[in-house]
């Protein structure tokens, strides 16, 4: 254990993968790279499922090539580092969200924004530098240079601290960006508008209502839904040269209103994901603030089922796949 | 001359009119109010021709009622002033552009941005507070709220600041607000990429070539098209996090590509013309900075001609309707 040669085979692992773009999921046996110089190989214990995964295991957006083993949310403990990491050690618990792999020298990399490079890497289904293509967290391996690796701190559960890793970064990143992390301007109408709307400040986009009273009232509006839907609604809730901000990624352009936006000064902005710093940093404030995703865990062999469920929006808010507990090797 | 009596009759004014979605203008006989206590009353003598009159004229947008009056790009020279008027004296050389009322008390009023007031009353079209409809500047005079009225400095041609109450301040408003007046991040490679492009960093957008080598490039785009067009293209020139600021306004909404946007943290973001204030600071720079439109001046019978040629962009680059020389009462 622990620093090990650099000539070693590559790893056999057991990973669940879909075929095709029926998107079924099934046990696979492939390998990973062995521990490089600057690599971290850690045991996978817990992996959550992203709406991105159900995109891709079907194919709906084009990209996928198969056999295709999904999972950015991944967690677990290291089991061997190369000679030249410098942040992890055997024993650590650590993390992979959505990316493997950067320039390191953009721009865009010299500003810890590794996820807006142009050569990002992602975590799975994309070519690594070794001609191997990246396999995904439904596996119970994996090995990442220790750039892409964050730290898990301790007081924050593994399982729940999957969802972080690209749900997580993905709302935090913007919020911190687009200044939606300060206190609003006018907290008095804040107040007024959740005593007026009642239950947690909660509104049903569907109720006309709901919705007619929340006009103009929002500094920012962080839109996670992946499926093609109409903005004019959710432009209608900012106020003057407020922000709506979209993460999701609907399989189709989407259409946009020009005339609230030229008659607000409103802005509608893109965020994907965060660079590795800012990742660190949002982990590292959930496990102070102990501020956690809620998730249902579930055993391997029932991930074709959550799915399905996922695309019913049937799901209380996040699968995690116990990879540690349920993904073993039957050969 | 000089401050009057509150109670006069409303006075009679000429002006052009269209009267219907042909969009035809012709000479159109009507009464303006009576210089009230905030009021300035001034003899028009130039109006520009925005494309937004030839959208009302022949309601593009929806909106218009007939007969209207176009024209919100108005310089001229004042006559009267109401009793309680502060900032004006007969004599001064002023100007309205866009709006001639707002509620003044609401937060975007607060904040000198009256052009983002829910309540913001148009130049033309609009049902002022006494019941009567605005009628814009392709008139001989003109009476509005000393508060929507600006100065014109010395030191720039009457004719060539009336573009500036629309067109110069919905373009200097943004390039403040979005910070896109700061000098760009690397000097050195925008040099670079003015060298590369030739020719004073003119971009064709047609030109695949041109597009290609200016991928990536821009800190910020303003985009004053008042046509459907494609946003895609223009996304794809922006830098990591740069923005497209969208001032003109097609009567359909556009296509907002989903991945571009994600992928480079970029924004889209709207604005509409500029606060008084604002537009007053964007009048007094232009003065200084000897900045000014490229006109042609038109006499008032070759406006419908005007509008043709407007329809097919040949006009270099604005038009400004010579008011004060060819609009004469032939009653």
């Amino acid at each position: 254990m622990g620093q090990i040669p650099e000539q070693q085979p590559p790893k056999k692992a057991l990973g669940w993968a879909a075929r095709d773009s029926s998107g079924v999921l099934s046990p696979f046996h492939f390998s990973r790279r062995a521990t490089g110089k600057k690599d971290v190989t850690f045991k996978v214990l817990y992996c959550g499922i992203c709406h991105s995964d159900l995109h891709m295991i079907k194919n709906e957006w084009g990209s996928s090539t198969y056999p295709l083993v999904p999972g950015h949310e991944i967690v677990g403990v290291v089991t061997e580092v190369g000679s030249k990491v410098e942040k992890f050690k055997v024993g650590d618990k650590v993390g992979v969200g959505c990316m493997v792999g950067s320039c390191r020298s953009c721009d865009n990399c010299a500003s810890n924004l590794e996820n807006y490079c142009p050569k990002m890497m992602l975590t799975y289904g994309a070519t690594y530098y070794d001609g191997t293509t990246t396999y995904g967290g439904y596996s119970e391996l994996m090995v990442a240079d220790e750039h892409f690796v964050v730290r898990i701190p301790d007081g924050i559960p593994l399982d729940a601290s999957a969802p972080l890793l690209c749900a997580g970064i993905t709302v935090y990143s913007p919020l911190r960006f687009y200044g939606l992390d300060k206190p609003v301007h006018h907290p008095r109408k804040k107040e007024e508008a959740i005593k007026h709307l009642g239950a947690d400040s909660f509104v049903v986009s569907r109720s006309k209502d709901e919705m007619q009273a929340a006009m103009s009232t929002m500094d920012g509006i962080i839109d996670t839904v992946s499926a093609p839907h109409s903005l004019l609604p959710l432009i209608s809730l900012l106020k003057t040269s407020a922000k709506l901000v979209l993460v999701g990624a609907p399989e189709k352009a989407l259409e946009l209103p020009l005339f609230p936006l030229l008659g607000g000064r409103k802005i509608v902005a893109g965020s994907g994901i965060g660079g590795m710093q800012e990742t660190q940093e949002m982990i590292d404030f959930a496990a102070q603030h102990n501020v956690m995703a809620d998730i249902e865990v579930i055993p391997i062999d029932y991930v074709n089922k959550a799915m399905e469920r996922i695309a019913k929006a049937d799901v209380r808010y996040r699968f995690v796949i116990d990879i540690g507990n349920t993904l073993k090797s039957s050969s």
